[in-house]
């Protein structure tokens, strides 16, 4: 590998490549409060169980990114322990810790999908932690719930969930779906018959309990179809997530007849995460003008081999189709990961192309640029580039 | 990498390395006519759609890999802008450009698929272009269709399309089918009974439109065994095709019940492109003996990548049963670029790994001749090498 | 790639690396007989069926990983023509060439799989012929078969069979099953009514030629949930094999509900070889504390390309959830090969990534450790290592 004039080409301290601030097109919030090390460690895994005895989600990739990229903002070496680096942290207090790695992040904007509970910070705290800009995505499945919060039949949902859903959509930047989640991703790809949508409301309102999440695949193919009428760009989860999902159903090929429906009316899709099935949604944004695709989650949770999975991804994905995010949630250090590794892995992919003579230097630049937030610009309608960093 | 190493051993003019001419068994014609810029670039994708608000087809692997190869043998810089060699072309006219580039391929003999429609060079017409051998591989569904033109009833059809399978066996090397496009792969294995195969002709033609496409998976099956009994060998497209197919159902494991079927008889298969599902086709062709894989489609459009596409079908594919072709269509820069591909990425990865230890020089120049050619030969009964270039 | 600081850093004479001996934690016994070059050539291959004309099972990955490190050990050159080899092994005789090869691998517990048929040797011949230890894995499928060849009816068939699971539990280290083979692993997850299952045995016992094998997915899911019963780790086949399973029925995703079935009990599941279905194993290894998982069978099976095979289950795997297996069988040469693709690519790798800074040297060490034997004697509970070699 041709690891120096990567680095020397790309520095990791990305704003210093000339390629600008970074467009994280899907993130979440930041936890508030502090975090002892298993508190911590939960962050560093999509899993919701404790670890297997013996063994500590620190000794992973995403592990091992943390470790590496991280301390040197906190002043320690790079890989020291994690109780040293917890210990700094707890020093530093969390707003500092988070400003020190957010602020070293790159990125100029965010796109944060606030459907997540938790202690969360908001878009707005986010973007002055990290000295930046933020914009919001709104997660459908959390207007459904909340219209249904305060609905007593199928008139008064309906009713709330379209105002939420035109509401959002003056306010945010796009739509977030997780019927990947909630169903899967092989649902019947047609907006379902108004009749059908007041009988499966009924029957979720009286079934349910409160804060009960919607899975009723006839609400839920409703909630994407109330998205792609307002032409907002419609994020979709596929792939790899938290055991709730079952990864064979999410593989973004099961949406292709979806794909195809929506077409005509022009509103784009964006497939995020997609691993292990990235290929696949390479694919369609090669083929569906309409198709967008990223790597999100899974630049963080390969750590070392992002840029592997990056470059499966620009096999077949045109370059004026791949977006990048985080995918963050609940840790600063998140964000910086994500970060350092989708620069360092094109950075890499780039210098390695140019320098056996299959890509030119314009190029490269260019396809970074595109890819680094030229494409999310476009696609989100952000007029110019954040502060950045 | 070790590209320069790899340069050195095997050329890029693949003749100079002593392998010989490439057999590409998997082809069509080219354009007779000339192309204006988004004419070009519409044969740069396997979309039939146009490309995404502020993107352009030339933004891809396949757009690079054509920049990288074809310029210079037109007398212009590698990556020059598409609009400079586009007016280089038109400068030297079609005839004068395809003959430039087909006889830099260092192709020898061409296996051209004739079931594509559109103003397109004959087989007799493109080795004369290159200055070499074409051979004829027969589409199936294309025989049916011209069957189904001239018939007004099941009888007629089914002897219509007999006779035409036992003289495409005569004249031809080998069958090809777009099952993948018409119906997916996941079709039932066994021939269908006669009564059911009159009984579907008769539906088709009493439902069928002039030039309409057969479809019905009872007909397509009857296609396929008629090719098999043939003993010819039948390529079927598997993996990424245009958004005409569901990627999904173009798994070339669908097929393995259809493989078992066909076992008895002899007939070979060999699974077309296969990609991103070609280690799965590597594994079918290393427990069966009658089925063999390529990878041509994929080649061309993953560009720099090639390499690893190629690595990984050789991770379970023997190296007698892997075949080389570029799918090239339209333009004649597909067939340099898909040869450039191929020699490129075989001759990385034998210098790698010789130069590891892995494999011996004398073993891997003996797998790059088998895969490069003997194994087409031996398949499709070519008896000698072709003039080659 | 660096291979020559990988070969520095990470002998691949494993011993002298500072690791210690490896658990190979599943593998089959040896021929007692010699082969001559087809036998020998068999043991190659998956497939059951002999080559295609014209081609050699030694034309593969896993023929040119054999003739790279195996001569060596016999005094002959790497890569010798297979008949110098094989006349070599003769001349040496059956014992003395496995000896030389057994002794070889750094392996120091074998976990065999004794469920196969065939003149093998035993788990202690096969620890004698290695100078180490070995421990007994006890296939459940054999299980069935031995107690429905003498047994009358479902209550002596039921009560033969908990006996001998009973039985295994306590000379054994863990089961396997290979349902895979059997039915694919699309069955319903949870375990069978016990009216179910005697009328499934009755139904079998009924129908059964004598060494008639259990394929029936009652009877095939009662042994897996008595084998869960007993808490021991529960080897499951996933991914590819011979050509009597399906490969597409053999994603190991498709046993997401069983393995969310069974996580109440903490049973452990360890999914062998998943190649290529690996990286969504990995994935199930990740989320669920009670899954481990392996690629086997694939590292040998890919020669060269065992790195990245390695590296892409290393994406999503947590480092101490990942196992190291041969699954050699037949012939000594598979242990070998198996153990040094293994050594060589865990060894580059991460050299690799301690050389660009990605993993801690102490890091780097520690997880080889986990990964080539200390997971597998936790999960085992074998208490120490073996004599190793």
């Amino acid at each position: 590998m041709t690891t120096a004039p990567a680095q020397d080409a790309w520095p990791d301290t990305w704003p210093d490549s000339g390629i600008g601030p970074l467009v994280d097109h899907h993130c979440h919030g930041v936890v508030r409060h502090g975090l002892d090390e298993d508190g911590f460690a939960s962050y560093l895994t999509e899993s919701d169980l404790p670890p297997a005895t013996g063994t500590t989600f620190f000794d992973s990739q995403l592990g091992f990114a943390v470790r590496r990229w991280c301390p040197p903002l906190l002043g320690l070496p790079a890989h020291c322990p994690p109780a040293d680096y917890l210990a700094r942290r707890r020093e530093l207090g969390v707003r500092k810790a988070a400003e020190l790695l957010l602020r070293a992040t790159g990125i100029g904007d965010f796109l944060v999908d606030t459907g997540l509970p938790g202690d969360l910070t908001t878009p707005d705290e986010l973007a002055s932690a990290a000295g930046t800009r933020a914009h919001e995505v709104v997660r459908l499945e959390t207007l459904a719930e909340r219209a249904a919060d305060t609905s007593d039949g199928h008139r008064s949902f309906l009713d709330s969930l379209a105002t939420a859903v035109q509401e959002a959509a003056r306010t945010g930047v796009g739509f977030k779906s997780v019927v990947a989640y909630r169903y899967g991703l092989d649902l019947p790809p047609d907006p379902p018959p108004p009749g059908e949508v007041r009988a499966a409301a009924d029957r979720w309102l009286a079934a349910r309990a409160p804060g009960g999440r919607v899975r009723d695949p006839v609400l839920l193919r409703h909630l994407l179809w109330s998205a792609v009428a307002t032409g907002l760009p419609l994020q979709l989860h596929t792939g790899f997530g938290d055991p709730d999902l079952r990864l064979d159903r999410c593989d973004p090929l099961l949406l292709t007849d979806f794909v195809r429906a929506v077409r005509p009316t022009g509103c784009p899709l964006v497939l995020l995460h997609t691993y292990p099935y990235h290929r696949g949604a390479a694919y369609l944004a090669n083929v569906y003008p309409h198709v967008f695709t990223d790597v999100g989650l899974a630049l963080a949770h390969t750590g070392v081999r992002a840029r592997t999975v990056l470059a499966e991804t620009l096999e077949l994905a045109p370059f004026g189709k791949v977006l990048f995010s985080t995918d963050a949630y609940g840790l600063p250090e998140l964000y910086l990961v994500g970060a350092r590794l989708f620069t360092h892995a094109l950075g890499g992919l780039l210098t390695e192309w140019v320098d056996e003579g299959a890509w030119s230097p314009g190029d490269a630049a260019r396809a970074a640029r595109l890819i680094a937030s030229g494409n999310a610009r476009r696609l989100y309608g952000l007029d110019s580039p954040g502060p950045g960093a």
